[in-house]
């Protein structure tokens, strides 16, 4: 007999179920009857809300990287900051302005608490834009109003309706910019529906909005208390309450506590929402804001505009990356490593019968696969419509357990790949197997390695237009920058390279571009080696040449020889392709 | 004025809308109505599907390791493998059964496809055990019976109903064994419902379950296709139609492509189902299965027995992230690093303002803020239920932008702390403004962190109770142990420690438990300086000393002597704050 679970040990009783604490009730509810057909309004909040949850808070060459992306894939509203809680945001709202950043058809949000001297702040930060949101709040949840204000419901409606009649006032101040309010009650998700229909409803009186220039009602699930389903009842119900519909703009901004911030944006929109606030990938406070790659990405995979450029997904991850200093997980939805990859040999089979069915499809029509309706089983979209290649989707991985080809590598040789290198290499590894057939073993596996990376480094013969033989670096201290001098063997011939940059390998790569090699690091990674005494280190480098992203590895016993290595096989790769390329053309 | 978003130029047209695929109807639904109020049956995929999806599949020790953590947490259902898919899976399930490892109340349970052969190696993979299920599936979506199968409908049912015949028969082979059975039409989100709820209902009719003897309906989103909602209506629509209710168990298994997994689960369990299988941290095909532990601790957070253990999350997330050799995620909810963490002011303010009126609280009712209701702003659970201290939640960050911990150790010495290890640290940060004021200058810093960690390295004084003085590896080719002898100055006197070990660390921990110091590394991270030409590594390690978890580090040019003193980093602070306490205590 199959035998049941049992009673955890647990302290359940402390915690109160959600629905004892605030009441949702919207039996005849509409949302579950609607679906999705355009895009929501997005306001991306990085640069805050992100931002503000980051153990290093970015820097303003972040921010601005992190603006001109959000800039770049199309978003109109972006909130910069929180000006008058940080000196940092307040000089890159200055930054932006005074620097002429802002596109005339992007608008910026700023965000303030609902206290005199910081609205007062506020608007000096956004004097001189062509027009911004003024994004006021306070919090109006049942625990806040007790345990932090100590204050019934008129006091804090009080503290909203102050702020929100002197932002009307100030706006003589910034004659130049067309402001407009977006007002939060904080913490809305633990707040009773009737007090957060009065507070809003009072601001939106004192703002007074017209269908011309609306106003923004932002309903923020500032911690996630409950399953999305209710989040969606409450928005439906605000939208059949709230006054003057027709000149506010609602808006969502859920959190991920309970890890279904995506569901709660999708749901709140079906329940009437117009608008969505949220972070690339998904940063924010504790477990983040929700995701607006999976939002756009989920509208695009039903056929609907995203209304936001998300064709380059790993430059838009590797540009995040930078600015947040977090990863974005392999199994992230759309945009991590592993997410069109099947290991299985059932979905390995039945994503080639798929792909051959698009082409059997398509020839019919005398039309190409991109002209046709998707259909292939295990994949949701076309990896080629967001910059992924095909041969990451099917992957040797080895269901014996022994076969893997990076586990070996790491156990065997001690070579500890990065993940977009293991992906790589597996295809070479692939290439390999399906020709010479047999299980590849680790001195094999290694020999493999060495050929397409290592040229010369480990047991196989060394190729390659460009190889090492001796440089000299001069490091300056103090933030100055370093100055190589290579010499390699180019073809046959020895040259001397020289170049400058911001350590080795900037300067390296800028040598490089004295003989026409253009190299783009991406990414770059080191460790030493562990196994058997080998005082050497590993350097791992993904590098854009041309149009070609690739990966170089080096071996030796300095970092910096190994760096250079690691970039020299990069380019001899990259060399060899477009040379293979050439000749199968001709 | 504000200006609205623009199409991108991305190729929509491609997509066909998930309701224009298949029909999902259900305008009287009641699920939105409902409320949890019990956990489901779990099933722990993370042996099957999990293992499938990674890079390098689980060897035997980390699958047994895995094995005993599910079991540890509660789990009574485990799906062990795919054995006639997998040697490995094969050998490990032969490994549980004949080793001894199944607890008498535990029931395995093994994948199949409806193949002879395969269904015939199954049962000869569960052979001897007390009791298990067998798992056997066929794909049923329109695609795949188009581009797969090429079968129509009564096709694809005769494959299920020859299966279910085949295992009936196949029962007599395993006396000793109580068979159950679990029927998954795979691909199920994208077949239509009246098929199948037919090819299921015809399964049901073979395998003939009893209410005493009950067989698994599982109804899997392979593919996440649709909204959550969508989902869940489809879920109460089958629990309507299916045969002998009384005999059945709905099963879930969510995927997460969408990133909706968790919302489909929960939203499907209100719907009906009486089952959810997943896996720790949601690992899984793509982007993973829908995760136990967030779903657990969704139910927790609502004062409902999760009947999972998830008292020491941290552990069980070092487990998990040993076995899959996946990390989990900082923003992941409930396990990551930062999803307790405060770094904004007003959040920091307001969660001490709700610890504050939860002494008050206790108090007054004499008690301790263990037995009374939680209610802190910004946490929606005690961190103490998992394992977590109060010190990780208010954290330093610098909305300046100069004064991030991590980020000038980084800048301006080089070191790059692991996340964990910049937690910890900024607590002595912390610690140090919270008595000293003002800004803490990046040489400042580097004096606290020498002198916390370093012991003699950097600009502070040494101290601490043990000394290296010097050491001599000797490691042998081809898997053997390395052996250590170490010279160090314990108190003022040179002792000689001898250990051996898989590397270094490994021996040199066995060397100090010869003089009584119980050190176990959880993790370890190393990287070369490379700031100014230094020629030095940086070594860090994550320690479990008694009942304590801390870091050490250790920097020097030779790999392994840094290593060596980042252990005994951390045994001297182990020591010291051992004999702080005793201090206070006296």
């Amino acid at each position: 007999m199959m035998h049941p679970q049992q009673a955890s040990a647990m302290p359940v009783g402390k915690y109160v179920p959600f629905q004892d604490q605030i009441s949702v009730e919207l039996p005849d509810r509409t949302w579950p009857d609607q679906v999705m057909t355009a895009a929501p309004r997005w306001c991306a909040v990085d640069l805050r809300d992100g931002n503000q949850a980051l153990i290093d808070p970015m820097d303003a060459e972040r921010k601005l990287t992190m603006f001109q992306l959000l800039v770049r894939m199309g978003f109109k509203e972006i909130e910069v900051g929180f000006p008058s809680a940080s000196q940092t945001d307040f000089d890159f709202c200055r930054q932006l302005i005074d620097g002429g950043h802002i596109p005339d058809d992007v608008t910026i949000q700023v965000l303030t608490q609902s206290r005199d001297h910081l609205v007062e702040r506020t608007f000096d930060a956004i004097r001189g834009a062509k027009q911004a949101i003024i994004h006021f709040y306070n919090s109006t949840s049942v625990l806040q109003r007790r345990v932090v204000f100590g204050s019934d419901q008129d006091g804090i409606v009080d503290i909203a309706l102050q702020a929100a009649r002197l932002c009307r006032k100030l706006e003589e101040t910034v004659p130049e910019t067309d402001v407009y309010y977006e007002y939060s009650p904080e913490s809305y998700t633990g707040t009773e529906l009737d007090f957060a229909v009065r507070i809003c409803n009072e601001v939106i009186d004192v703002i007074d909005p017209t269908p011309d220039h609306k106003m923004i009602i932002n309903l923020p699930a500032t911690v996630e208390m409950a399953t999305p389903n209710v989040y969606a009842d409450s928005i439906e119900w605000m939208t059949r309450h709230l006054d003057r519909r027709e000149s506010i703009v609602v808006s969502l901004h859920p959190h991920n506590d309970r890890g279904e911030g995506v569901a709660a944006a999708e749901l709140g929109y079906l329940a009437g929402a117009d608008r969505i606030e949220g972070c690339l990938f998904g940063n924010g406070e504790r477990t983040g804001n929700v995701d607006l790659v999976t939002l756009g990405m989920n509208l695009f995979s039903q056929g609907i505009d995203p209304q936001m450029d998300l064709t380059d997904m790993d430059e838009i991850r590797r540009t995040v990356e930078h600015c947040n200093q977090l990863p974005v997980h392999p199994r992230h939805p759309w945009g991590g490593d592993l997410v069109y990859t099947a290991f299985s040999g059932s979905h390995q089979d039945a994503i080639k019968k798929g792909f051959e069915d698009m082409e059997r499809r398509a020839k019919a029509a005398g039309t190409s696969i991109d002209d046709i309706d998707w259909g292939v089983p295990y994949l949701p979209i076309d990896p080629h419509d967001i910059g992924r290649s095909y041969e990451a989707v099917v992957r040797v991985n080895s269901q014996s357990g022994k076969g893997g080809v990076s586990y070996l590598l790491k156990s065997e040789i001690g070579l500890d790949l990065p993940r977009r290198l293991q992906v790589e290499f597996s295809q070479v590894v692939q290439r390999k197997t399906d020709t010479d057939g047999g299980e590849v073993s680790a001195s094999e596996l290694w020999r493999v390695f060495s050929d397409e990376y290592l040229h010369g480094e480990g047991p196989a013969e060394p190729w390659g237009r460009i190889t090492p033989v001796r440089s000299t670096l001069i490091g300056t201290e103090n933030g100055g920058q370093d100055e190589i001098e290579a010499v390699v063997r180019d073809g046959g011939q020895e040259i001397t390279l020289r170049g400058r940059g911001n350590g080795p390998i900037d300067a390296f790569t800028a040598a490089l571009a004295d003989i026409g090699i253009d190299v783009r690091v991406l990414d770059y990674a080191e460790h030493a080696l562990s196994a058997g005494g080998d005082a050497r280190a590993a350097a791992y480098v993904e590098c854009a040449i041309g149009d070609r992203v690739l990966w170089g590895v080096g071996l030796h016993e300095s970092i910096v020889k190994a760096s250079m290595r690691a970039i020299l096989s990069a380019v001899n790769r990259a060399e060899r392709d477009a040379a293979l390329e050439e000749t199968s053309a001709g």
